[in-house]
């Protein structure tokens, strides 16, 4: 290890903090926070804020005081050096402003950029430090490493069960199983990812709004999987201030006349081949989704839909919020063994509440 | 707060951790730790290590290599005063020595104790503080409070069960959940607790030891609980080097002769009366647990006697090993809602899996 690695690693850290207050306003871009250091001392921070608007690394060289000549440039991503897109690349300015020295954690998945960032700068002959936290790197923009890699948004599935595991106490009946510190990390959840999708039935029987309220953050996408455009025309989330975030995948066979019904009131209304047990082909809801530019999507149930992500391993995570009340009867959560076994990989008490984060993992 | 609180708190704290060892050795005596400290320096440091033994005080007495004249005694519990016992009490023993201050936490819920100690300490011009981190000491020392107080063993059930709440993926059938981390702190318990139960089933179909083999410590009593008795002779725990440690609970309708080829053994059976149902009262079996100075029993299963505990309220915690596995079909663990929500009281994670540990809440 070099001599400088730990403060590598630190400076990276850092890196990776300051990229997370992007979080839910940059995507489909990934997550970029970028430090310059001078003389062992920072002189620099940013970070990318928006889509569409400067990147990280134009954001800390704008806000260092000093020369950054002969400065080290800290960035959790490889700087971009491609033209197609909204802002112009970073690679040519670092090289201009006489950086020294690039340290980053992660290359760019995305082809335009992949490790040809890295190559420019070593050819200006710029030292390029690669791979430090490379791991943590890829779990903070785990959003976006699945997009580009897969062109399919990042799906987490989320399920309030009982301590016995269950998610209702009766069929088509709403059972308030967790407490509010559950609740508000279920709104920061919406505020940090793209879209959140829910079942025609949990309109039907919770008529949700799906909006964040409990705390500070911007609204997703609402994604209401619906093969027959069945929702009631009252459902809030028909009858809401911002109706182009509402949309709502139909099968093929639906009727238009009830489509453009929907859609006169601002609703965005996609038709999606079904299977052959007639329901809608998740898989080609993901496609479309990612077509549309969403890296995320939070999976809110009901239990069917819950189900039929889980059995065709639609997903990259499930997050389980346990309550400590025993329903005794009613309508349990997981039902299927078609994936044996899942990977924890968080545990944390919420209030009263328990939350477990599960990867998956291949049956044993 | 007086000024010396902190320092109060501190040594009381180190009396907890030191009370700690006897774990497993001095029921049905309390778990006691003592520090003696002489300006602002330990002089001396005890605990209660054996039941019959001598006393955390008498240690702390001992062990200290300068006069403990003028010295402050920390101890997690009041200092006894009584003669109907083992050892001779060590209140007189504390003025004899001219210790100057005592600092305790509990009172010593014992009704020959109560209070009398620090009476007699104060009586003799020493002056006595009380109640420092009770919550803390009442809880290291739960078993015995429940004990004296309730002349009742602290009943603890144990569970493991899947994410969808299987203990089981059929009936009269062993499924392994959990993972070795798991399994090692089942033992740990068993080496913590007087007695670990079960019902006849378990004995049946998993035809288990019921002893410490995965940590070191000493074997528990084993209790079956077996109103025909009707466990198969060959069974392992009717087997083994210390049959005086496995007790049967049988109704007084069993068979003196079955009783008889039993007992020959050096196992020892106990008739209990049974209720309406013919099964038999556990709340008799645990009173006669208690007269046999047993102050804790662990419940490790199977099904049938987790839930008669757990609906007959008869139960202090609820340990829930929960792993990470979805078994789909099965045994249910929890089926009953007669009590409704638990207090989570610890969570923790065991390799794969977590443990909870639930205490009774009433209903809400």
């Amino acid at each position: 290890m070099k001599s400088d690695s730990l403060n590598d690693i630190n400076y990276i850290e850092q890196c990776f903090n300051i990229s997370r207050k992007g979080l839910g306003h940059v995507s489909p871009n990934p997550l970029v926070g970028a430090i310059l250091v001078k003389d062992d001392k920072i002189i620099g921070r940013g970070y990318h804020k928006k889509f569409g608007e400067a990147h990280a690394e134009v954001n800390a060289i704008k806000k260092s005081r000093v020369d950054v000549a002969g400065s080290t440039l800290y960035c959790n991503l490889e700087p971009c050096c491609h033209t197609n897109k909204k802002t112009p690349p970073c690679v040519p300015l670092i090289i201009q402003r006489n950086i020294k020295r690039v340290v980053i954690s992660n290359l760019d998945p995305n082809k335009e950029v992949n490790g040809k960032g890295v190559k420019q700068l070593r050819d200006a002959g710029i030292e390029v430090i690669t791979g430090i936290s490379e791991e943590e790197g890829k779990e903070i923009n785990k959003f976006y490493f699945k997009y580009i890699k897969q062109k399919l948004p990042f799906v987490t599935l989320k399920i309030a069960q009982s301590l016995d595991g269950k998610i209702s106490g009766a069929k088509n009946k709403q059972t308030w199983l967790t407490g509010k510190e559950s609740i508000k990390f279920v709104h920061k959840l919406r505020s940090e990812y793209d879209a959140v999708l829910v079942g025609a039935n949990t309109i039907k029987v919770d008529n949700p709004l799906l909006t964040v309220r409990k705390v500070k953050g911007r609204n997703p996408i609402r994604i209401i999987i619906d093969g027959k455009l069945s929702i009631p025309p009252k459902s809030k989330i028909l009858n809401n201030s911002d109706p182009e975030k509402t949309w709502i995948f139909t099968t093929q066979k639906t009727n238009q006349r009830k489509i453009k019904q929907i859609t006169n009131n601002g609703v965005r209304v996609f038709s999606i081949k079904s299977n052959a047990d007639k329901k809608i082909n998740l898989k080609s809801v993901l496609k479309e989704l990612a077509k549309n530019k969403l890296t995320s999507v939070l999976v809110e149930g009901g239990q069917e839909i819950f189900l039929q992500f889980f059995n065709q391993k639609l997903f990259d995570e499930i997050i389980v919020l346990q309550s400590p009340k025993i329903l005794g009867k009613g309508i349990q959560g997981f039902t299927s063994n078609r994936l044996k076994k899942l990977q924890l990989l968080q545990l944390d008490q919420f209030g009263e509440d328990i939350r477990l984060v599960f990867g998956r993992k291949s049956s044993n």
